[in-house]
């Protein structure tokens, strides 16, 4: 019998691993050339290492070297003193793509797709054709573990080339060694700019870099606190779509409706529970698995029309406005900083926050021609690529920073003495892609990200403002300075007064005048700059003020 | 005994479904908005359609009807004549992320992930709770197939609600119908110009559609040929990486490594495999299988050191010239229309060719103040979203268009009346993610569209300074005729002949004179159009012939 068409096609039908749909999609993970492929590496393993440490509450001591091998190949070493990895996993959460233990969790991490170490291992061996190297141990006297694992691509499973037990220096931590095809430069988008803004937005890391030029670089631990440590929550009402609350309502042990509102979601009290049944008409004694499609739809509907609080700001972990503060200070010398936390706010049910902070002037003013420079930072990692895919990108662009006294073309960013600065921490960052670079347009994202810069703008515009009219006047008193002489001549010819004198006289009434202006300016700088309140300041007010 | 951090966090490491990871990373696969998703939706039913006819080589008939259900909810239906799917695999290819039969093939297609389908399915299951629904059928005779099918997210596989056997009106063919969340409206990245620049690109493609608001729009088949079949090919060995090869050696039916260069790889002769192992001191008559690590890298430095010729060009199917022409001057009513295809080149081993055109003056005039618009295809699939992000984009920017008289400001698109189109074709179209919206930087593939820009480039820049030339040399004419009379007048005075005779000698010199330079200006244009001669033109000669 003759095939149809369909029937030859079906033969060809088959699974991709999603280890080999990777291999060939490698870009998508941040491997599309060399340069950043090295500092995706590093990235993917000082990442885990932060996250590491934070789970077991040790202040981190982070060894990273990277070593030149040859004219394009290069070992990546991270050591980390975490909490270590047991025997059983060690195999899949380096080896296994899609495995670990944060993508199910609503916590804000660094990590949290379980994707980005095993990616690394996938490129080492695509252009190595080597193993990567594991060492952990999980406690004093507990032995050291060492494994050498290759990643079988048609499974998407760890393939072990070797298994040991070695001696390890820490009495907890791990040791990852992958050799991989690379560039080195320093610079824009480098791995040591990467390590830079990883210590601004991690004061509590003690950092050890040696670099392939074998020059060590110490970034120092300056807070000595962990940061605060973010809870795991349960999703808010507010983000549940109707396919996922079906998979909810079957997969749940509570025994009612009620229950199960009050059990599986955060913000949610048995009266809340309640109203949102009764809105619905559902009963709330019915059995979860019994709620039918129709029923479902209603409750989503009737979820969105009853008023219940945000979601537990306690997922969330920010930098901070003091520490955000300090870290610029260390690493930028200018004339003004300023930096604003908004208040966490919800997308898709996802609790975030966004923080931002302006740098003025000082060494910026030997670049003031250029647009200015923005960092981008999420979940404490600094963002170093796909800059015009990025929400924090198109944020800043459509900021009017003319109203702040800073000059902007349309559509592009602002030119000036000027770095943004912006961090979004969230349970649940949106990437552009798996590469985790650039963060997705969703809208509640980009107005937040807009009232955090407006915020920043209004503080750095108010203290450009000021030091414009500053300079006014003490080019004011200049002028009239001056004209002392002249002036005293002419009044001591009028009333008969010593000219001396009056000189003087004048000088006095000029110098405490000028005192005054100058502390004044400096006084309403502090206030503008220590001033939280959200509320925007009304325009004519202010500038009737200043003229 | 208590339990180590380590022992405490392996509890929680799983196993991350490929369909829970996509769920929660939506905005991956284009899902990011409600408007997105509905274009989304179409395109990947489209694309898929378009596909299977080709495959059986039929002239594509499909009708695309998108219905609204109420305020934000769609029904997107698609239906085509295409071979159909067998019974067995309708489920998988529909309600399984990362399968099919495209993956594995090189060969230029639409679809080549596996994914896109099957998120439109998951999609709409996660916003409306509802199943979608397919018919297909195989051939004359056979039953038509219908299943209402969802995804089981957590094991990504598909959950059959409905197995019937239903009429189908056509001999062969699928209908798909997935109801959703989602936004209408015209313009820019909608629907409609999603298969407007589809009918552009394929016109061979006979396309009905029935938008929400009940209008319906046909799209005529302009060209009744299939266009060229694109062959599937083997790799070639300048895009082999060391982890690829040691997997290929692994794999492979080949007894010897002669035999395996010869039978896995494109453009290898037994001659070439012999070069290859002699310079890099490798028997040729192992066995694949046994060639170890050391051996495969030395194989992999000679590979880069033999000369092999590019991969054969039948595995590409560009639209060619005179149908973008022509799709172009059926869209867009201007003055000027050029176009170039490259011819094929290669990155990572993947063959891919560049088209682009111009489009120039006419109705463009009207904003001629703007930026130009870049009309972007991969696979003779229009992209509308993350323009900023396109490997095309950043070519465009980068081209220095003033030397083709287009004026462009330092970091952006030209402006002016002017239309850029690009058209990639590729047995692996690099995205930047899985929604297939932009292409990944890779150096090679930019270098071949600044390249093919440059053409059109010229070619609309020759027609710029044609036309200027031409206006300007009519404008010297027309001061020229001002003064015939006061000339003639003169010259009657000198020479004592009739001023009438010689108003009327001059004004036919000056006519003659005109019409010669018009025609010489229209002969050069058209010579400037057909010439696909790639050679760069001396710019000193040409420049200087202007003048």
């Amino acid at each position: 019998m003759v095939k149809t068409k369909a029937e030859e096609l079906a033969l060809e039908q088959r699974e991709i691993s999603v280890a080999a749909f990777f291999e060939k999609n490698r870009h998508l993970l941040g491997f599309d050339n060399p340069l950043r492929a090295l500092s995706t590496t590093v990235k993917e393993l000082v990442d885990n290492s932060l996250d590491a440490c934070e789970e077991m509450k040790v202040l981190p001591e982070v060894k990273v070297e990277v070593r030149q091998v040859n004219e394009n190949r290069f070992v990546v070493s991270v050591q980390d003193n975490g909490p270590g990895i047991v025997k059983e996993q060690i195999p899949k959460v380096f080896a296994k793509l899609l495995y670990g233990s944060k993508f199910f969790r609503m916590q804000q991490g660094r990590g949290q797709q379980g994707i980005g170490v095993s990616a690394s291992v996938l490129y080492g061996q695509l252009t190595t054709g080597k193993p990567s190297k594991i060492i952990s141990k999980i406690g004093k006297g507990k032995p050291g573990h060492y494994y050498e694992l290759r990643i079988d691509i048609h499974k998407n499973e760890p393939e072990i080339v070797k298994d040991e037990i070695v001696n390890f220096e820490l009495d907890h931590g791990t040791k990852v060694e992958i050799e991989l095809e690379g560039k080195y430069q320093k610079g824009k988008q480098s791995v040591d700019e990467y390590l830079k803004q990883t210590a601004i937005a991690n004061p509590h890391l003690y950092l050890i870099y040696i670099n392939p030029l074998k020059e060590k670089i110490d970034f120092p631990r300056v807070v000595n606190n962990l940061p605060k440590e973010p809870k795991a929550i349960k999703p808010h009402p507010y983000g549940v779509e109707i396919g996922v609350l079906l998979r909810m309502l079957k997969g749940t042990k509570a025994k009612n409706l009620l229950g199960f509102f009050e059990k599986e979601f955060s913000r949610v009290s048995r009266n809340i529970a309640k109203e949102i049944c009764d809105k619905s008409k559902v009963d709330g004694n019915m059995k979860p698995q019994e709620v039918h499609h129709d029923q479902a739809e209603a409750l989503v509907n009737s979820i969105k029309n009853t008023k219940i609080s945000s979601p537990p700001l306690n997922c969330l972990s920010p930098i901070g406005e003091e520490a955000l503060l300090k870290g610029l200070q260390k690493e930028i010398k200018a004339d003004f900083y300023g930096a604003v936390t908004r208040r966490p706010s919800v997308y898709r049910g996802f609790p975030f926050q966004v923080e931002a902070a302006c740098v003025y002037g000082g060494e910026l003013n030997n670049n003031s021609e250029e647009l200015v420079r923005v960092m981008r930072f999420a979940n404490k990692v600094p963002l170093q690529y796909q800059q015009s895919a990025c929400a924090i990108t198109k944020s800043a662009i459509s900021t009017a920073w003319k109203n702040y006294g800073i000059s902007q073309s349309k559509g592009a960013l602002p030119t000036g003495p000027l770095v943004i600065v912006v961090h979004i921490a969230s349970v649940w960052v949106p990437f552009t892609s798996e590469a985790k670079e650039a963060i997705a347009h969703y809208p509640e994202i980009i107005k937040e990200i807009k009232l955090a810069l407006q915020e920043v703008g209004r503080k750095v515009g108010g203290y450009i403002r000021k030091t414009v009219k500053a300079r006014e006047q003490a080019e004011r008193a200049n002028l009239f300075e001056k004209y002392i002489p002249e002036l005293s001549g002419a009044l001591s010819n009028l009333s008969g007064e010593k000219k001396t004198k009056i000189e003087e006289n004048l000088n006095k009434v000029l110098k405490k005048s000028m005192k005054d202006i100058l502390a004044g300016v400096d006084k309403e700088i502090v206030e503008e700059v220590n001033n939280n309140n959200n509320e925007k300041p009304k325009k004519e007010e202010k500038q009737s003020k200043l003229r």
